[in-house]
């Protein structure tokens, strides 16, 4: 038996916002196993900003198959470690069929939670979120935090870290139906639209008190703008700078406020989810014990089909999610 | 007895580069002390990037003298705590004589060392450097090291520091004859000229092994420059942003490869040198040491008079000095 698989390939480096024409999908029969291998067929692709940079520094080949995190199902074995009919964590990317000797291949144990969890919340966004709040962002109870993307699949999960500490917690997201979410679902203090006014005015309306903890996933004009109201001894985790993403090899949005941090002795750092791995099975009590609760509320924004995953991953850039962006595959 | 005295006043907020213009020299009659004060002429003035912002920011009041720091000698007694000829450490900033009753006075043992030591090297630009590099950028053992402004004040401290542990040094300054200095005098392995070429460019050739802490004094394109070159679990203690000084409240440069801080974990991290008050033996001990064997090397640029006060600051932000800055009255 053999199958017949799609995979995007990227064709193009983009050097500004990728458009489809950048991408193309491409047929390729995945045949049976051999002894040792398994056939994995992909259920669900995550769809993650960090995938932006790779486009042009090289790290994701031209010609190949767009690398990144899936969720599959073994629908053939030749390996006693794997049964048809596992679920398994994957990093194979953008296809729906391939063939592995199970090396990268995890075996997924949902444990009571949907399984496609394990690709935001319980999975690589909220681990990111946990260690950059807890760990790099040293979070105290009570504490003033700004989170930007704060509907996205990590801003939601650090945004509400915040909130389950008790903080004051400030958001910002590109439309207002996601101001909404965030302070009616999320319970977020305040939610501001960063595609409304100018958003250094509305930050500095927004800290009465200053901000302890700014979790950056943008960069430029969001942090010229939440450098000036950091406290004494603040923190700014520096999880990613999507603001800079399409802009790679050429100028990015200046910041130009950075000597606030010498009087307020902030200290920023940039972080990867990878630095926190000894401190995996926390993160899961934690997170785990979050969402039994209700205190921990998530989002999915679901893209049908391998032939949409060009769009959604434009889409993180135009501010086509709310959550976790996903591509459901079949 | 009284005392002719003449102070710098700041008479108007400068926006960009100060002028002359921006202050006067106003005469002011010191008369006999009261019981328990002191008159103090001061024998040297400190002059320091740092007075620069608060020109604009506000802390410098307009109409009063021009704060800093100061070597003085007790010339009238009538508190039993200090003697006529004591030399007294204080921060009366840009005046010839004053009165004070004793308070913010710090009576100085120089230990054998030149007096002026206490202004630089041995006291707060030197213990800036200190705790810059050693407690801020955790420098370790034959590290590769880059020291904006290295003939500066602080900078020619943080650079030593650095060849003393063994590292690998680039420093950075404004003119040919100060990199000859920085090599022959300092013993950097590498200076380069940033105002010849492109500091991007001269950096990345004079770093081939990438930069573990990079001690800034600048921002700026300086910044910019490192960003890029910083290896992995790099630290950037950010002492100083001489390019924004004269950019207050105005746009200044922006930095534009902040996200270079995110796969390399870069820690950056603003800080003041009074957060390492209780280390300062710690330090003098260190320091003394160093300037017995003759491992630390300095440099003084000598302004004389008070009319001069105000060009000394300016020739600050104009190149115009190699090491610390300070004028001499009479």
């Amino acid at each position: 038996m053999s199958f017949e698989s799609r995979e995007v390939h990227l064709v193009e480096r983009p050097t500004g916002l990728p458009t489809p024409d950048h991408f193309s999908i491409v047929e390729r029969e995945v045949g049976d196993p051999n002894s040792g291998e398994v056939v994995v067929k992909n259920r669900f692709m995550s769809v993650d900003p960090a995938m932006r940079p790779r486009l042009s520094n090289g790290q994701q080949p031209v010609g190949e198959v767009m690398s990144g995190g899936a969720l599959g199902i073994v629908v053939e074995s030749r390996n006693s470690e794997f049964k048809e009919g596992d679920t398994v964590l994957n990093g194979m990317g953008f296809r729906e069929y391939f063939t592995s000797d199970g090396r990268g291949l995890t075996p997924l144990d949902p444990k009571g939670f949907p399984e496609t969890l394990y690709m935001h919340v319980l999975g690589t966004t909220g681990f990111t979120a946990w260690g950059g709040m807890l760990i790099v962002g040293e979070l105290k109870e009570g504490e003033n935090v700004f989170v930007s993307t704060a509907a996205g699949a990590v801003g939601l999960v650090a945004a509400q870290i915040a909130k389950i500490k008790n903080c004051y917690v400030i958001g910002s997201t590109s439309t207002e139906e996601k101001c909404k979410w965030l302070r009616d679902t999320l319970g977020l203090d305040v939610a501001i639209n960063y595609n409304e006014g100018v958003l250094r005015k509305n930050l500095k309306a927004a800290a009465p008190n200053g901000i302890d903890v700014y979790f950056d996933n943008v960069g430029g004009s969001h942090l010229d703008a939440a450098l000036p109201r950091m406290n004494v001894l603040g923190r700014i985790p520096i999880c990613g700078m999507i603001s800079a993403y399409n802009n790679f090899g050429a100028i990015s949005e200046g910041v130009t406020t950075l000597s606030n941090m010498i009087y307020q002795r902030v200290t920023m750092r940039g972080f990867v989810v990878y630095d926190f791995e000894d401190k995996r099975e926390q993160f899961l009590d934690d997170m785990r014990g979050w969402l039994s609760t209700g205190a921990m509320k998530y989002e999915e924004t679901i893209f049908d089909g391998i032939e949409s995953a060009a769009d959604a991953l434009i889409g993180l850039f135009t501010g086509a999610n709310i959550g976790k962006m996903l591509v459901k595959l079949d």
